[in-house]
């Protein structure tokens, strides 16, 4: 199993009020970000309902001079070069953090001037992302789409014997709180028809996303037992699809149906916050194909799944305005991924492609076997033929104008303190062109 | 038609006495490009067989104020910023540089200081490409590779209303002269056995593409009227293909079979340029599908065609030994492709998906009708099962290590001075694993 150290001990706690009870952010989460403060921004580290600015903590001398360059690198305004330093370097400041940020550090009256409030900043991408891959790593999700689709073979073979993902847009990728505006392109109409027009199947997709760390070099493959170590953290990432757009483009991959946006969340949770809740992979059954080697581990630590539990919450404008929290509509887990992060970093770069710091890697939908755990609307209402009830006397097939949707993530483990990922979040703006073209056949 | 101006006169001349003749840069061109020379990188811009070094102009004082701020942008190491300020920018640049370089300039003199020889420097990727998208835009190339891989329908018929493309990968973009390193991946034998192994179907594909000057916001599509605007410039694109694991892995669209590599040309070919070689698009036929108005338009100056002529010519090891030119596998021009450039910008951004200065849009394969038109091995070869003759007592079914795939492209129009793009080149090294492995059923 992997390394837990004293940055994970439950009995520890922080000086900062906020950091106890049930917050995603105690002690021994530690996520890195980039907020906006006073028309700066800036890198930090989340605890509690505050945010550490780790430039100010350095301008305080509160870091030793071991970690104060990595200190440096990590307060600037994107976090790619504190990323590219690797694991040991976020290990050393991770564990430096945690002791300012502890009851009883001497540090903790002159570190008040660092803090601010999370309430008064604005989060921001967390680095540049250079390129984003998304996966397709859940059984069950690909299995009810092909079906969905009437395909003779839902699950191609390929898929038990490599992580399948194609080439995301990174364009698009903006923080949660973003809206999302519905996109007008080419897709049919029930009957057959041909449009253009703003999609009617307009859906989201509940994803958990790898940050790269230390990236490696051109035609230089990341071999499995190391892949882990090239993982900075993860975040959530909400795949926002355009259906009706991705089932008629679709010759090779997803394209506009995809590229209108993508919504990640603001703070990166470590490889080292997530230490212990690392756990076997999913154990593969005789109906799988064996393994070749360099996807094959006998390492958990290196290789394995994470006890991580994802949650998507639908609020409807008349939710919202009624104060009402929203419907959960999907709820997943790790375990229904067929394929690890590190198997999918390592299938990644065994061409040679490289990785850089500050690359997405995400998991795509995250469905599990039951209908709660069905991790997109596609699948939960059968392509929007059977609507599902959400509450508050409404139903959805797609997502509606106005609708938000709000992604949440937590890791659990007996024994440890629970970490959040905070909320991967936005509301549904109109299409800006709302007429629809139809072409004679 | 699209805006000719002085700086296509067919009577311009420059003091660069190389410039003449049969050059591919002659003044008519002024392709932007970024080289290193004595450990610094920079602008340039190439004349005959020179460059000049457009800070070292712009220290020299030679720019008129107006200029000076876009000039000191050029002379960057990337081109992005220079890029992104748009046509009337770089055509104010272009015209400044046809002055400074036309004969009889009164800043000749002093501008020798200048000018460095090609031979002299290492050129670079022109600009940081954000996002690399790549089309299918030659229906005889579709179609094809449809049939050959026994498809009912070889040309879907998304493919005929709009232009179909994949995300590309951004971080193994590499400038023209980078070695590519044959990948290793999952394929299957003809017997259908699968394999871990290198793949043997390594393959070229002849595209052009088109880098992205000034951007366009987040749900903010560019109409087809605007679309060629925002394209600073045209360069050779070998979109390297391993098609054994392309045709095992996709599922989603191509992935590790085209992210082991891309290969550029490092000249940038500007839009002005090439404004006199502009010609009508390819007529609709009558089999033909109605356009949706977002891809319609009468005005072929805006989006429209060009007379551009590509080529793949293959040394192999022994024609380079015996210092032979090669073998020219592929001839071919852009009239091969069913959307213009315009078309394809205009429908990218269509689904809202914003573009940043620098972005690579490339064509795809550029295959023609004839068999010499056929722009990659896999059609040339039928899939492999067919080697051509390459002369010097060779065949080649597919690229063996050590051969290198020569593209060049030309302006030609009766009238105007032709202009080149330069090359876009690579080698073929061995694959850094060498060793096979079967999985048995």
């Amino acid at each position: 199993m992997a390394v837990v150290d004293q940055t994970h001990d439950p009995e520890l706690r922080s000086w900062v009020a906020s950091a106890h009870g049930h917050s995603e952010f105690p002690i021994q989460n530690l996520p890195f970000g980039v907020f906006e403060h006073a028309g700066r921004q800036r890198g930090g580290v989340a605890i509690g309902d505050q945010i550490l600015d780790i430039g100010a903590a350095a301008e305080l001398g509160c870091f030793p001079p071991s970690v104060a360059d990595v200190a440096r690198l990590a307060a600037l305004p994107r976090l790619n070069d504190f990323m590219a330093m690797g694991e040991e370097a976020s290990t050393a400041l991770r564990k430096s953090l945690s002791g300012l940020l502890a009851a009883g550090s001497p540090n903790a009256a002159k570190l008040q001037a660092a803090l601010l409030a999370q309430s008064e900043v604005v989060m921001q991408l967390p680095c540049d992302v250079g390129d984003f891959t998304d996966f397709l790593t859940s059984l069950p999700h690909t299995d009810r789409l092909g079906r969905l689709k009437g395909l003779q073979e839902p699950v191609p073979p390929a898929f038990k014997t490599l992580p399948v993902a194609y080439h995301g847009r990174s364009s698009t990728i903006r923080v949660s709180g973003t809206p999302v505006t519905r996109p007008t392109g080419q897709w049919r109409r029930a009957g057959g028809e041909l449009v253009c027009a703003p999609v009617e199947s307009l859906d989201y997709e509940l994803e958990l996303g790898a940050l790269i760390g230390r990236g490696n070099q051109l035609a230089a493959p990341v071999p499995l037992a190391q892949a882990q170590q090239h993982i900075f953290g993860y975040c959530l990432v909400n795949d926002w699809s355009a259906k009706g757009i991705q089932w008629w483009e679709q010759i090779l991959g997803p394209f506009l149906g995809k590229s209108f946006m993508t919504s990640v969340s603001p703070w990166v949770v470590t490889s080292q916050a997530l230490a212990p809740f690392r756990m076997p992979a999913r154990a593969r059954g005789g109906d799988d194909p064996a393994l070749f080697p360099y996807l094959r581990s006998a390492d958990d630590a290196a290789a394995g799944s994470m006890s991580v539990q994802l949650s998507a919450t639908l609020r409807t404008p008349s939710m919202r305005e009624q104060g009402l929290p929203g419907h959960t509509i999907s709820r997943s887990d790790l375990q229904c991924m067929y394929w690890t992060f590190a198997q999918m970093l390592a299938h990644h770069s065994s061409n040679g492609c490289c990785l850089r710091p500050g690359d997405l890697l995400a998991s795509g939908t995250l469905s599990g076997e039951t209908p709660e755990s069905m991790a997109c609307l596609s699948e939960r209402t059968a392509g929007g033929a059977k609507p599902i009830d959400v509450g508050n006397a409404q139903s959805r097939g797609w997502l509606l104008d106005g609708d938000e949707i709000v992604m949440q993530g937590h890791a659990h483990r007996p024994g440890y303190v629970s970490i959040g990922f905070g909320q991967c979040s936005g509301v549904v703006k109109p299409a800006v062109q709302s007429e629809s073209v139809v072409i004679p056949d």
